[in-house]
């Protein structure tokens, strides 16, 4: 074992748990003032809920020996409870318990991701469901597919995607952000659209400042889960370090420019969602890739997002903030520029169509980006469908009106005139 | 020296001074808008004072020498100042600078846990006098007690609690916690109730995405404080660290649950007190269970704090931010269930009553507790009131009415309507 | 290669990057909220152009060999596009390609530092051209000349400041805060007052809370760009960490005292500041001296700053946000005070006045800084000059009075009434 690499791990597990906070600024930000609290809550609820299954049994799930060897999901008792794991492996060249801390949170935040396309209009218990839910059938198996590898002797046999269609998926272009865009536009569908949409004033960013910074703390903890998947402090770390910050910068250039051209004006919006589309493409890329061609992605990325979010107005469905714009075009962009842009100086080791590797990379990325596709979207579909017709998905039409934050949770955002005694009162 | 260590370490002191904030907009959201910039000041004034103090005798206190071997105080003399550890140790695993430097936060942070129990309504001064000589009088001491373990060749002696009495305490369930719960308690009975406390509508929660903000950013820093305590980055660090992942999560559920059943709705300000809550509980436990023991500990917390903090109308004291409920229940619960779920397989290695072990450990558990609490709240008592017959602690009833943060300030800390010149104003 | 020296530049460099969305959040709070927006798109905008320019050519000039040997600039060309960087080299303690990104977010930091100075009048467009040109005529250079070491066998030629004149400057109070402040003072000169100034009501902080928490934050941040500037985790590092720390809280301290004895009343905003301030004063001066020294260097800065943010309205100069008050002057502090508070126990151990040292250091740290101010100023000068009269510096005066948010960026920055809907809304 080595301490350094240790050392690493645990410091990009922390980086990964700041995305929750992040993520919930960045979505709460871009909500209307009496739903803030309700899609935080979404955050924070189901990326603990997500937690605690991990630990009982998705932990199993995604990295337990594959049933039957066929690669489709782990033995769900092999872990369970992750009492195993307090044994220490003299073997392995980090603590599988911290490994089991790290991809933890990429369980927490992939589902949390999801509930951006449901915003203000939700059950909070039908939310609550629908996270523990589809964290079991969709997330951890598709993890087992994506990030599970077998072992050298073959004494574990972990996911297909990764071993046997061999497709590359450095940090979760496919398992997170394609998984959790597609998903996002499945609940959005069954859950229908906001009252009023598209024109709903409630709906509204009320608070951009919190959205940028939201966006800048995501930045910050996507370094952990991007150069923490080397799971090594070492050159390999480092290459996807640099290029995670690059093509994040280049995605914010891009999206502003795009926009700068378009509507003659850069918006903050726009930068903070230029950030976050280069870092979901650079994310299953940020090993395989030089910096120019991280540059490269980023910047496609930030452009084409700042397209594709206009889809849900033309196709009308209510993604509320834009996780299928993002996430899912962004992901798959990431996912299938790979094909193109990957070289074999970079850790990943293997060349894409620019650097004379031929059509096969591509389409080997194609092929997992379909399976992803389609698996997710239908067993998201028949989750949300389950229950829409059990417990019931939306709120009262009068609730979602007037607001979630008090229907729900009995509390409004924000009191700001809190003082009836007048003595010098601030000016408002 | 093990740079793997040491690269941990600093990471997790920069974790740990990322608390200050954190709590600064935790406990800055939960308090009225004419309160907000006196509670964060309270915050990192505090903290910087403790700061000064600890780098002047702070930590000669707290892991010099044991003055007479009794186990009571360090050394004052000893480390004064702290150039004695510009020198590099090559027998230490970390340099002892590193560990002067992490241990500073957790002086910084514990002192500014109790501001939480006097938000809005007393004097600045008498605050930082308060910092000063609590840390000085209150935690350097029993930070010596819990923390200062003894050298194995007998030529260094540590505290009574740590070293004598053998009690667990891996990162401060007694030093931190329930230290600073019971100074809250002890300062809030001498400082008063706010005017018209409980019905004060300034003292609401202003805004409760801060809450929220502050309670994740915690979280993270949390990950330095917990598995930092490990002084290691391998084996124990990272069981610490997914116990300390797992715990938070089930408590803010159990909270979150708990508010469902019985007022019908899961609140914001629940689920991130149910988070910390939580924390706080794991802390002294995070390295004696196993994840499933945190777990139970997690949800225990949430639930319990979730009723204690009811206490405080039951008794009448205005423990304005529920540092009573939270830290000193908590650090009270994680202290003794150690007693029940400590498991031989855990760094800690030693097993309470559900692991085979006999009461002992719960004995020793509980007479720790009831030291760190008496010593605590009598001295802290006796200091307040030596403040109050002195420069006094209250400020004047006017000033609190219209708001402390004018009052003591001179400042607001939102000014939103600031242009008098209207053209294409804003929607407000 | 050593992982624990690169886990530790790793979890560095994603501080530094924290300090991105951090001053964003200070500035952000410090300005009227029909500026925010710019303010944060300033920062964030600028960083993201300056890390594409820093891989494309940045890198290259800062660190490349340089050529002729004058120690003047790299050569542009050497690692243009940072493919080279993907070879491993076995021979570095960390990976090159680690060492630019974590100097990459120096670049970016410094650069929205200089942002400041322009708050709510500067036409976006003219921002970004002024951080391109800014950072390759200034920033690359200077850091060039302060940063870049020769190698020992003479094969690479570092910069004049750093080899031959051999001035300390640790972690960047030449490269960075006094580079950065005197460049805020020739724009803020060429840009011209906001209209009313200094009786700008639109340009008073609106929100206070997010000065502090940015301040908070960038404290935070600052660790990974003082304690990873030993590009290794041990006891150099680990001194760092503690004097970081204590002249933080020192410089906090020492402002309020002044404020308080000045104007009966400690602000926020001179609390964050005081930080700021002797975060800035302990950046050169961080390897050189004791924890007293320290100490002395954040109050010392503390102190000073707090006078010195009167010179704008002396001089008339709108330095919005003090980039000169704080920065300069907190780099020219700890840049000189080297020469007197140095101590040879300290890591880079030479000695000053006070400890035995001759005036050589000072006048070595004085000619340093000499050269520093007037190659920024003149060309930041010429750079301002030169937008100027082309594309122009100033939006409209009728944009600036109605708010640069909306004027530039079509948004507002808040938006607290937006429901018309009227069931139940929350008191505000």
């Amino acid at each position: 074992m080595d301490s350094g690499n240790v050392a690493w791990i645990l410091a990009s597990a922390a980086l990964v748990c700041l995305m929750i906070p992040a993520l919930a600024l960045f979505y709460g930000g871009m909500v209307g003032s009496r739903r803030i609290l309700n899609m935080m809550m979404m955050c924070f609820g189901g990326a603990s809920l997500v937690a605690v299954l991990w630990a009982l049994f998705g932990y199993s799930m995604a990295f337990g020996n594959s049933v039957g060897g066929l690669g489709l999901v782990g033995n769900v008792a092999e872990y369970a409870g992750l009492g195993q794991l307090l044994a220490e492996d003299p073997t392995a060249s980090i603590p599988p318990i911290l490994f089991a801390a790290f991809q933890l949170f990429f369980a927490c935040v992939t589902t949390a991701l999801v509930a951006g396309a449901a915003a203000g209009r939700m059950k909070f218990g039908a939310w609550m469901i629908f996270a523990g839910v589809w964290a079991t059938l969709v997330y951890f198996p598709i993890a087992h597919w994506v990030f599970a590898f077998s072992s050298e002797d073959g004494s574990v046999v972990g996911g297909w995607i990764a071993n046997n269609l061999g497709a590359i998926d450095y940090a979760g272009g496919l398992a997170v952000h394609m998984n959790a865009g597609i998903a996002a536009l499945a609940l959005s569908l069954v859950l229908g659209r906001s009252h009023g949409w598209p024109k709903v004033d409630h709906a509204k960013p009320h608070s951009r400042p919190l959205v940028l910074v939201g966006a800048g703390l995501l930045w910050v903890g996507w370094f952990g889960f991007n150069a923490g998947s080397a799971l090594s402090a070492g050159q390999s770390a480092s290459v996807v370090f640099l290029n995670t910050a690059i093509a994040a910068s280049a995605g914010l250039l891009a999206w502003a420019l795009v926009e700068r051209v378009r509507n003659g004006a850069a918006t903050s919006m726009g930068a903070a969602s230029g950030l976050i589309s280069a870092l979901v493409a650079i994310t299953p890329a940020c090993g395989a890739v030089s910096p120019m061609g991280a540059l490269a992605i980023g910047a496609i990325a930030g452009a084409v997002c700042s397209l594709a979010i206009e889809l849900k107005f033309r196709l009308g469905f209510d993604d509320s903030l834009d996780v299928v714009g993002v996430h899912l075009i962004g992901g798959i962009l990431g996912t299938l520029l790979i094909g193109f842009f990957a070289t074999e100086d970079a850790p990943n080791g293997v060349s894409g169509l620019f650097y004379g590797g031929g059509f096969e990379l591509l389409g080997i990325q194609a092929l997992a980006t379909i399976a992803v596709l389609v698996y997710s979207f239908v067993v998201t579909w028949v989750i949300a469908q389950a229950i829409q017709r059990t417990v019931g998905l939306r709120i009262e039409q009068e609730d979602e009106l007037r607001g979630i934050d008090i229907a729900t949770h009995s509390e409004f955002a924000y009191l700001t005139d809190e003082d009836p005694v007048d003595l010098g009162a601030p000016r408002k």
